[in-house]
């Protein structure tokens, strides 16, 4: 198992019996176990090192700490502040100190407790506004003397004159909570050194052209001396872009010169993971006495933890995004990431969006209640509509919006909100999202396809993107066969090496469909025309491609006899294509003002719950998803995609919570962190409300992401509308939920 | 080390320092030993064969007999007579019977001890004319039911009528021997399976391609099931082309699921490897009193062995070959391709066309010597002349094959020739060849290059063609860099893995440095358009690529900035180019008559010899070689070919003999084989007639093979002329040489 290679029924199949098999699975014969040693404190010096006795043990190849690695400044973002292993001082519980490479697991075990660390406790920080404190430890000196590695500041319109303006003003403080991103393929890697070739990481990561760039400035080599090949990914949720253990991984088999594997355990993936970076918002919407927004207004603080993995792109969204939804006047936000001996927090599905959504969508349904409007009908009044660009730039060619409301309030049974009994309550959110973000990385945007006839006449499509089980390599063989009228079966999808596939950014932002699809539905055409003019000139003139077969006249001809005219004229290479998709979009400008996205897909849901008086312990009881998300390619995986971001949706706002007291995970086990089981999620009703995006291939825009938006929104507004008390920070959990009933 | 990776001088460095790691050096981590039993008899029915007491010793891995292998008709040419295994009847002393796989050298070798088999001996037959006679045993009843798998007749013009007006006629049966290629690297492989990729062979294989297509018929695998390797090359002159070795280590990582191992030792090698296609010649040329050349009549017999490798291209070669280099009236080939119970036969360089200009040349002087003319004179009374089209139809566009003949008289001293002392004499003789042969591959002949600009500036080459030491990769740098203006070390050429670069005929055939370079070429100018339009696209009109850099105005730009330019144009994808050449030839028709080649190169060579009479030793005092091989790109590569082709030659005629008695190699070792050392070889003086070929790259023509092919011919006339007596069988060793001078 090397790279992704997945063709439509076989992949899904394989995941059904079991038989794909994951990085967990890999054995390069002769593989050596890899383990790191990590710091038990937030916050310390490391006074004495000493490996000795580790490298002693028999069985035990390689052992490195700080002072054996390479130390250049690196980092998957524009904050290089990543060490391959600590040299004078740990940040947070768990983080790298050494690294150990033995013949077998209880050897690397053996040898990570004979490593000897005596260290000097250090003062800590665990709260990003204590963190901002003039006197706080500084972690960074050299990237932020202040522990404040972005800051956020931007406003449109004047904020300050609707505030005069306004007749009904709500806020408060709203926060989310860490969410471990529950993963059932824990983190791990298995890394080769060759001199020939340099290195090369197996690694289930979803931008590994990202990480070959991040890793390869980590040891100072040429891009090009790093290659990533991603077998398939067992669950990421956004835990899996770029890690530090594929690092150490490396820094193991370079030493070793044998490949090495990591792979942690649940305990060590919980404690030391990424976890969704926790946000406060101190937010303020107001509104005219008719219910039009006016304003909204809102400071952000995130935990970024120890160091960066991608929390600026976290709050710059959470900045920004949801305002795109309404017509607000004039929105102003300020955002601080801050440093703190937390360990790292970085993505999960919707991140920015869904979190700063929950408190939007709260505080429109507070000025519903103050307004006595239907928060539906609040919302029908202020959302943005199709041809308008919104109040950060973004042009919205199609919007279905009101569409989705309407239908949400149709299928959900919405005039039954007010009917109700007692502690049952319906709540309704909207949503946007993007397919795609053009400040993802500054130089460039879009993908890139080849796609190859192969000899017996199938084809083989090339991309950079990654499937990480979104139905991605589905999607682009059915975009590909309809173009060119072949089965879908017969197109092999080959993603997951940068050493042998096109560049692709990535799957993150929701934009593999319309990016990659794009791509993929260029190439199809580039195929296309390629085949009938050869078939013109093998056949002549008037020869077309119908239903995926040659058609001259009445003969026709498939499309191995093509590739075989095609082998004859091009000394016996096969007929290759190779297309870009360019997006038409613009880059934000620094105040983060721009048309980021090919398009923007919008949803409307609709919760509702029964709270437990005596517990306060929330059931959600029915669910109702509508989305405008264009053309569906393939229903099946798009419901799928719903169905997962909703019971997802519901694990958060009700129950996960990923503890973290001075810098401790207090509840680093599937025992202690509940996840939703199959009795937590209710019936989920989904509609697609099907338009053709003219910048989607075949249609299509984005749903990955936009169907985990507006979840904890609409639950979080059922429970206010059941119970009669906002809650304020994710989870509401039944704790929370009996204290706000409870309080008077 | 996976695959060829050659930036020009590094290369060569690191073969200096011995830094270069052959599959040899290889080591997978957890790889076993594959070791194979082989037949002991020429000719023999399995009557029982028991791996059990192998199967059973610890260590082993997997034991195949021909039961635990498919059983597909496959092989390298149309003929389809390969096994796997061999399962009733072994044909050779060598055939393959088992295989095992094993932890250590020592349980692999035990194991194949261990296996028991008992023979029924049948009778064999060794000698081409003799399997042609009724009642010889049949070696492949459905390929040939008379051992004679080909036949080749063909005639052009009336020999008939020229044999009646001709005024001197000279003929003999001349014979060839089988020749050890003598690579320093023994033959080997290392082979892996996976569910996903297929096999994946490590195999240092100059056609890599026809590797893959003939090992995947042997498994019924579709062919992108098999993935060809091509680690840097030992030495191959031919030897390794598509190998059952290397089907033999597939199909025991297939079993053992592990990467299995197998080289051969020297012994193993000799004895089983495949020499140079032994050839029989009757030949007889006909000339009019003045020295014109009127035809030529010749019968050969192939002995192919006991499968047929690559034999028909080889007497196809001799029975057309050589005509094209004189103007006969009229010639008529009889070819007969024969089964043998001798180890099967196969190419060396030169094959066909040096062994048959060993007889054409030999007798062209004897000619001479009836005529009472120089043999220089006479050669030039008849060779072809640029614009003419020869006998088999070759077009010359170029030809300074005159000038090669008074150029070699000139340097060697030629009019000394009739003042030599008793027992010393000098040889001429002329040979030519194609560069890149039509008919390989009757499908398409050509090649593909795909040139892709890297972020740093630098540039990578990828080619199907392979190099084996020949300096291909120098050549195709130094062809880009001279089109681009770019220094030769920025191109780092990337070759030998089917799996990623473009599909490639391979290395041979002379069909290198035209096929490959002009694919470079063409790619090399189309990435210097794509410069130089991106360019203008970013800098304005007027931009251009000088010396290697963007020139716009006074300011110039490195190429590392448009790789950036390009990349934020096309989604981060690198700027790539795929070109293909295919060359303007006519494949050869039912009767051999075509355009095969781009174009031809010619030379002529001079040998001065000196004869002990009381040895019959032959030592050769004086060498000179002139070549038309247009253009030369890198001269102290092609000086490499030639000196390397002259040692050869010399080691060929003078000593090298691989002895088969009743299908038994008698001298399988380097000790009892003599190959010539550093103190056999004389002064060699080459001169290169640089002409620009219209067809060529900068204007190359070939030069690998036609540095071998007038060797034979020089040798042997110099040594008639020193003895007075004709040498009509290869090697003129000493023993035959004094034979000849002693005989009345």
């Amino acid at each position: 198992m090397k790279t992704q290679l997945s063709k439509s029924p076989a992949d899904l199949q394989a995941k059904l019996e079991g038989q794909t098999r994951y990085v967990h699975d890999m054995r390069l014969p002769g593989q050596l176990v890899g383990k790191i040693l990590r710091s038990p404190h937030p916050h310390a010096r490391i006074v004495r090192l000493d490996v000795s006795r580790a490298r002693a043990i028999k069985g035990v190849v390689a052992v490195l700490t700080g002072e054996d690695v390479p130390h250049h400044t690196y980092g998957p973002t524009k904050f290089k502040d990543w060490n391959i292993l600590a040299r004078d001082r740990v940040l947070f519980i768990g983080d790298e100190i050494a690294a150990v490479a033995a013949e077998t697991d209880a050897a690397a075990k053996q040898a990570i407790a004979a490593i000897e660390v005596e260290y000097e406790e250090l003062p800590g920080v665990f709260d990003p506004e204590e963190a901002m404190q003039p006197g706080a430890p500084v972690l960074h000196e050299t990237i932020a003397g202040d522990n404040r590695p972005m800051r956020i500041a931007l406003e449109r319109g004047d904020v300050e004159r609707h505030k005069q303006e306004a007749a009904v003003v709500k806020s408060g403080r709203y926060r989310s909570n860490r969410i471990y991103q529950g993963h059932l393929e824990p983190i791990g890697a298995i890394a080769s050194w060759s001199d020939e070739e340099g290195i090369t990481i197996w690694a289930p990561s979803h931008i590994p052209y990202r990480a070959r760039e991040t890793y390869a400035a980590g040891f100072g080599l040429p891009e090009d001396k790093v290659r990533i090949v991603v077998p398939p990914i067992g669950g990421s949720f956004g835990s899996k872009y770029v890690l530090k253990v594929h690092v150490i991984a490396a820094a193991l088999a370079m030493a070793a010169r044998r490949p090495v594997k990591i792979i942690m355990d649940r305990y060590e993936d919980m404690v030391t993971a990424h976890p969704r970076v926790p946000l406060t918002f101190d937010l303020e919407i107001g509104a005219d006495r008719e219910g039009n927004l006016l304003y909204k207004d809102v400071v952000v603080y995130a935990d970024a933890g120890a160091r960066v993995y991608w929390s600026p792109n976290v709050i710059a969204t959470a900045c920004t995004r949801p305002d795109n939804i309404y017509r607000f006047q004039s929105a102003k936000s300020e955002g601080h990431l801050c440093y703190t001996n937390n360990s790292p927090t970085t993505c999960m599905r919707g991140f920015g969006n869904a979190e700063m959504l929950f408190a939007v969508e709260s505080v429109i349904d507070e000025i519903a209640l103050e307004l006595g409007m239907d928060p539906a009908e609040l919302r029908l009044r202020n959302i943005v509509r199709p041809g308008e660009r919104t109040i950060h730039g973004y042009r919205l060619d199609t919007c279905l919006l009101e569409e989705c409301i309407d239908k949400v309030k149709a299928i959900s049974g919405w005039e039954r909100r007010a009917d109700l009994p007692p502690y049952r309550g319906m709540g309704i959110a909207l949503a946007n999202h993007v397919s795609g973000f053009r400040a993802i990385d500054p130089r460039f945007d879009g993908s890139t396809a080849v796609l190859r006839l192969k000899g017996d006449g199938s084809l083989e499509l090339e991309t950079g993107e990654i499937e990480l089980g979104q139905g991605m390599s589905l999607s682009y063989a059915r975009i590909a066969a309809q173009v060119l009228g072949v089965p879908e079966g017969s197109i092999l999808v080959k993603s997951g090496d940068t050493g042998r596939y096109p560049f692709g950014i990535g799957t993150l932002a929701s934009r593999s469909t319309v990016m990659g699809g794009n791509a993929a539905k260029l190439a199809a055409e580039a195929l296309q025309r390629r085949l009938v003019s050869l078939a013109c000139e093998v056949l002549g003139k008037g020869a077309s491609l119908e239903d995926g077969r040659i058609r001259y006249g009445e003969e026709t001809y498939p499309l191995s006899e093509a590739a075989a005219w095609h082998r004859a004229r091009h000394a016996g290479e096969e007929l290759t294509v190779r297309e870009t998709y360019v997006p038409d979009t613009e880059m934000p400008d620094a105040t983060y003002y721009g048309h980021p996205s090919p398009n923007y897909p919008f949803a409307a849901h609709v919760a509702e719950v029964e709270v437990d008086p005596d517990t306060g312990r929330t059931r959600v009881v029915g669910y109702w998803a509508v989305h405008d998300s264009g053309t569906i390619i393939h229903e099946t995986m798009a419901k799928g995609q719903v169905y997962g971001a909703v019971a997802q949706g519901i694990g958060w706002v009700t129950m996960e919570d990923l503890i973290v007291e001075q810098g401790r995970v207090k509840n680093p086990s599937m025992m202690d962190y509940r996840m939703p089981g199959a009795r937590d999620i209710p019936n989920i009703e989904i509609a697609f409300l099907e338009g053709e995006d003219p910048n989607g291939p075949l249609g299509a825009k984005s749903l990955g992401e936009v169907a985990l938006d507006p979840v904890p929104g609409a639950i979080a507004n059922a429970i206010a509308h059941a119970t009669g008390k906002r809650g304020y920070e994710l989870p509401l959990s039944a704790e929370r939920v009996w204290r706000a009933i409870h309080s008077t």
